[in-house]
């Protein structure tokens, strides 16, 4: 732990001309920082202090990068915040280093396994889970219910299955499915279903009548699975059915009064539970790991400490054989130039560009821009704009070459290593859709702290700060803050972490989110309008 | 029930030149619906069949209203479908008629009382719930733990408290919450924590650095409570705290752990749930009703049965001083001329043409416009097209004039009588934004079937056809099926349905929604983007 008796200031880059204060409690008036700086006023926290004299409109630097211009005269030792500093327009898309970046000459990374659920289609699971998926929101209550009686009933039968969740959401219906930009919605949702935690069980309620029609959430190639199908064409117990898609449909004429929907929905669930319980676990490489990295309630630690060890697990990862995404659209787009420079190909940056051109019509068409990133939250944590915030957060990336890009709602499709996974920054349609792409494990950093938990997939929660740390302690996996108080490393911390990786998709470790069972909804993305 | 042995053929207006099969199970080829006019085709029941020769380009009518053009010469006997007419223009928006139809000339309907639970503001809750609200979906998967056990260790101590219900839903950070749009999520979730069945009890559980801090959330002129407050400041025992605000946040110092934050909000919900246990049901007149009508999963009977039903109850309620909600844009859309005729007022005519005119511009934003509504399952049940679908869902407002319009998110300020809430058409997010008016109760009319419900608020439900009530039976409260059976009239079921909401709102009667504690999430309207 820092305390003020040994003043901290924490720089980034030589070329930086502010540094970050790194005592808990932050530092007064008067204290001498470094030889010859002395602040000019008390600096919280995680905030920045000026290194050297600035006069108005002079560049401030972070991360060697122009965070903003003073708009004001700001002596060394002022408190550099975000009402002192005007925002830099956003980087032009056009002129960009393509895949220019040398590759780093890496040893691959060999001999690391964990024991996972090994899926027909080749994925792995972490986690064993029945998931019950629907059309649309007006089976919610009904799926509820089931579920309820469900995990009551049957699932103590089943005891290798982990836990069963209704994949429930607000889209479906009283919406413009053909609009442009409704492709986002269906594609998660169909996607989510074939997560390979869910071991290609893949069961639907329909209403009946709803715009997306059950058939919309078919993988391609499967096998409509509806009721009265031949005994003969039913999987048999034990055999996975993988494709096929059995869909109980609440406005069928079978059903008669609530009680036979419940039976029905519970009749079939039984199916999928006998043969997910059958399941075990197995050793696998470390290559079928697919992390999903994510920062939520960020601060200036975030680009200190927590994201700079996810950084150093995501290049282990790469080098293992892994897939490792990152995401949050409006968190990368003031670095577009170092991602598309590290794009492995010129067609990897070109996708990259496209993404974010395709995001920053969405937000114009809406009267917005990548402004409305940053939060009373974050400023409070020293970050001062979006600028500042994404330089922290693309730091999750480490330093491995991009492989691949996936729009929002896509599927991972072969993709290994490093990939970009556009998205919302949204923490919970960020999550949605990261699911959606196949995710079996996700890691979460938060400096002001955030409950963030999955039903679908284990959450690995990292504070950026010890005191956070400290006051949740059965809330955070991991202490990052380490870094800053000098207890470890970012290498130490980010072997740790590709450790802890391993035990939790092996299910030796369950999360603290597990643990209390915290399981935020999922939030899809939709682009279109509602009608 | 109608048999195929008697032919039924259903026409709305004697200038219509279609009508609609009113039997179970539709009617063969062959089959003389009246005298000289023949099935050329099988017709669906609730399909339409033409009544004369129409030529390519015929204009089709139904209600007295051009719902298209025939495609294809279409002979008398031809059964008239969505895939044989061709969608007008929507009508424009200029001069229309403004408050020009005569008022009806009523005697107001007095002496019709129910059981209420009055509140400080005026207001009358006809449930007892405690709501706690949230700020930002990332304390979600706390809240839901802290309810549980609300539920479990407090709740059978407080009797007299119906439910304790969390307020979730997905927004509160990672969307653009200064862009254009945003005040209506915003003014939603705030107005939702007044709703009359919540008893002036405003709890909040916030994290702390979301972009939708806590004093957003505040009804103007209340007090902020705030962990510290002196003794003397916080509301006694029994005494209930309209306007104080009372927030538990996550990210507060004090909280050391998880099990620290549901301990907080467990002391916090005690306080409420001894103020609302003490609330008693009092005789209040009918007046105090605030009534949402809303129809979903719609076929061509919801404009014969269930919806004239609900506007013959709708005008009852007028009369009896209460307030009645009707909704969803696209879905009056094309009967603009009618409703700002019928406005009371030319101010009242004019908000409605702003309501449809900002509507058009969000559609087309999105590259929608008012075809995008309709289902898959309305077209089933005989709804060819936005313009059919609208003339039956209008028929819920009766006769009476159009006193007020409130803009989505909006609450009742004092209106009454019949008021235009402007709302997407989609069941859920129409449901919210009620609730956020202020509805005390809900009618829910559907033809193809939905199990909707909602924690916050009775949900009555009214099938259109016998059919589905038959099979539905312990889903569906009300048969209007039965006019078209012949043995109800709308007026006779129009009298039960006022009768049976003041049951319902007076606690005598619980729905089956009710029964079954079918809770659908709360959805809210969010035109602007998120981040």
């Amino acid at each position: 732990m820092i305390t003020t008796k040994t003043p901290v200031l924490i720089r980034m880059h030589d070329q930086d001309n502010v540094a970050v204060v790194g005592n808990d409690g932050g530092l007064p008036a008067g204290t001498e920082v470094a030889p010859g700086l002395t602040l000019r006023e008390g600096v919280p926290q995680s905030h920045k202090v000026a290194l050297v004299d600035l006069a108005a409109g002079d560049v401030v630097r972070r991360y060697n990068v122009v965070i903003g211009y003073a708009k004001e005269a700001l002596p060394a030792g002022s408190w550099v915040n975000e009402n002192r500093l005007r925002l830099p327009d956003a980087p032009s898309l056009a002129d960009l280093p393509m895949a220019t970046a040398p590759k780093p000459d890496w040893a691959p990374l060999a001999g690391y396994t964990f024991e996972g659920f090994r899926n027909p289609d080749g994925s792995v699971g972490t986690r064993n889970i029945l998931a019950i998926s629907t059309t649309v929101q007006c089976v919610s209550g009904v799926v509820d219910f089931a579920v309820k009686r469900i995990k009551e009933t049957l699932l103590p039968r089943y005891p290798n299955v982990d836990d069963v969740v209704g994949i429930e959401h607000t889209y479906g219906c009283g919406v413009a499915i053909d609009a442009p930009g409704a492709e986002v919605p269906i594609r998660t949702l169909r996607h989510i279903s074939q997560n390979p935690n869910f071991g290609g069980e893949v069961m639907v309620v329909s209403l009946g009548c709803e715009k997306l029609q059950p058939e919309r959430l078919m993988p391609p190639g499967s096998i409509p699975l509806t009721v009265g199908t031949s005994a003969a064409a039913q999987p048999k117990d034990n055999e996975s059915p993988w494709g096929v898609l059995d869909v109980v449909c609440l406005q069928d004429q079978q059903h008669v009064g609530f009680a036979s929907m419940i039976e029905h929905i519970l009749r079939q669930a039984e199916q999928h539970l006998k043969r997910l319980n059958v399941r075990q676990r197995e050793t696998v490489p470390a290559s079928e790991l697919v992390v999903g990295m994510q920062c939520g309630g960020s601060d200036a630690f975030s680009g200190i400490t927590a994201n700079p060890v996810l950084g150093f697990a995501s290049d282990l990862l790469v080098r293992a054989g892994a897939t490792v995404m990152f995401s949050e659209v409006t968190e990368v787009r003031d670095g577009i130039a170092q991602l598309t420079a590290r794009a492995a190909t010129p067609a990897v940056a070109q996708a990259l560009i496209n993404e974010m051109d395709w995001y920053d019509q969405y937000l114009a068409r809406g009267g917005a821009d990548r402004s409305a990133n940053t939060t009373p939250g974050n400023k409070r944590g020293g970050l001062s704009n979006i600028v500042e915030k994404a330089m922290g957060s693309i730091s999750k990336s480490g330093s491995a070459p991009i492989s691949g890009v996936l729009s929002p709602g896509a599927r991972l499709n072969g993709q290994r290593g490093l990939v970009y996974a556009a998205t919302p920054a949204s923490d919970f349609i960020c999550g949605t859709l990261q699911l959606a792409a196949g995710m079996n494990v996700h890691i979460f950093t938060t400096g002001r702290g955030t409950p963030y938990g999955l039903a679908a997939c284990p959450v690995i929660k990292v504070a950026t700060r010890s005191d956070l740390a400290r006051r949740w302690h059965d809330l955070m996996d991991v202490n990052a803050g380490e870094i800053a108080d000098g207890k470890q490393t970012i290498e130490s911390m980010g072997w740790a972490m590709f450790e802890l990786l391993l035990d939790v998709a092996s299910g030796r470790r369950r999360t603290w989110a597990e643990q209390w069972q915290l399981h935020n909804s999922l939030a899809l993305f939709n682009p279109a309008p509602v009608t």
